[in-house]
């Protein structure tokens, strides 16, 4: 049971930084990775069909023995890791709470922006999780559906994305928050831009290394951890076909990317 | 049978352009439109899973006593036409074919640009259409992967929309050509962004017209056209919930656009 994997899943590669962090804080623990590159975005889509994706993509990773989900994708985090806890017989954790938590513990002016996809936005997740930590912190809102696109593309540092970035910040900027959650797996590589535009006073919580201290802390909690050190495996799946996955995967998780395999999910 | 509808199908929006092409040149034909919005889009996915996802949508369709089917979307038509044409017992036509012999009636430097998505593009579905009409004419291409998003953002008269117009299409004015096919449903909303980059010297092809004269040819030549005129009925098929298909459909369809059912496709 120790031994077994953790397995993590996202609409496609931008859970890759969240699996880049739990392997640096937990070098020891292995990983299945799956992007659900055939469905991919789901931050566009509604909460009945990332929920049944997230469900049969747990099913998928469940048959390969995982001791733990990870969610590393906000929309389905959003939209599905409270049905996924309820109904899973194994520790699920989505990059929502962990985010959450880390803003409300870096707010000084309790003053919180939050930017994602439009399914994540639409969904209120940041700012209930923001409030049942601390219910007198203000949130302020953003969907930004270009800025995954703009990843994608290998324009994250680039004149026209900051000038994207900049219309789409400029009501936060006037909100005059001091933290400001990257709610979507993409954006760490924006980091640059985003502060950029944002200014030197403005904090960036970036959920992966969030998440990452929260798999940790339950892991442990519940005598969960890999105490061997033989060197971790990392298994990685997609939905579509590798290709695409490994040459854009690599931005995210470096060059230790090697392999994927095609996962044939129910219904996919 | 000559009652029957015409199924028509896309990735998820863009294909109501051809859909109202048609419904413009052949006012009495009933039709059945299927967005398949849970997975869209299709331009940055492989032929195999565009494959698969067109044949589940032409089962689906087929059920519904459709006379003809037309793939209102570029990436299917590159990918998956051919196929559907071998297997298919009715008529099957897709926007790459019309959308290439308009092309080479209108150049006369017989140098023609094709933009598209990167599956589009990647298949040079185009170039071997182009060539089969004419084989003496040039063709120059690229994948202009952000125009979708910034079409779905509402930004298709935007600044930003223009400078990343130039940046893709830079290019292709170095080619001297002097026409331009727009090679996805999504970009004849920018035309007159791109008409302003490219200058006046270049004619654009709009698949959807050519498309829906292929489509009053065939069903005029088989006898299949539907001779009543009591008034066509167009219906609406999704694969995610309807809501924002209805929103961002208005732009493409415009206000006929009033409901659309949910549809179960086999493995969506």
């Amino acid at each position: 049971m120790k031994q077994s994997p953790i397995g993590i899943f996202d609409s496609g590669i931008g859970g890759l930084t969240v699996l880049k962090e739990i392997s640096k804080l937990l070098p020891d623990e292995n990983t299945i990775y799956l992007g659900d590159t055939a469905r991919v975005p789901y931050g566009s889509k509604s909460k009945e069909t990332v929920e049944r994706y997230s469900f049969e993509i747990a099913n998928f990773l469940l048959k390969r023995g995982i001791k733990m989900l990870v969610a590393a994708c906000n929309t389905a985090s959003a939209y599905a890791v409270a049905r996924l806890k309820e109904e899973l017989k194994i520790p699920v954790i989505g990059v929502i709470e962990p985010g959450a938590r880390a803003a409300v513990n870096m707010t000084r002016s309790k003053r919180i922006g939050v930017i994602g996809t439009e399914g994540t936005i639409k969904s209120s997740a940041y700012t209930k999780a923001i409030k049942s930590v601390n219910p007198s912190v203000s949130t302020f809102v953003k969907a930004c559906p270009l800025f995954v696109p703009l990843v994608e593309e290998g324009w994250a540092d680039d004149s026209v994305t900051e000038t994207i970035a900049g219309r789409y910040l400029d009501e936060l900027k006037a909100c005059d928050i001091d933290t400001l959650v990257l709610g979507c797996t993409h954006y760490p590589l924006l980091k640059d831009t985003i502060s950029r535009v944002m200014g030197k006073g403005v904090v960036l919580i970036d959920s992966a290394e969030s998440t990452a201290a929260e798999v940790m802390r339950v892991l442990s909690g519940n005598g969960m951890l890999n105490g061997s050190n033989g060197g971790a495996s990392h298994s990685f799946f997609v939905t579509d076909s590798p290709e695409r996955f490994l040459t854009v995967g690599k931005r995210f998780f470096g060059e230790d990317l090697k392999d994927a395999g095609l996962a044939l999910l129910e219904g996919c």
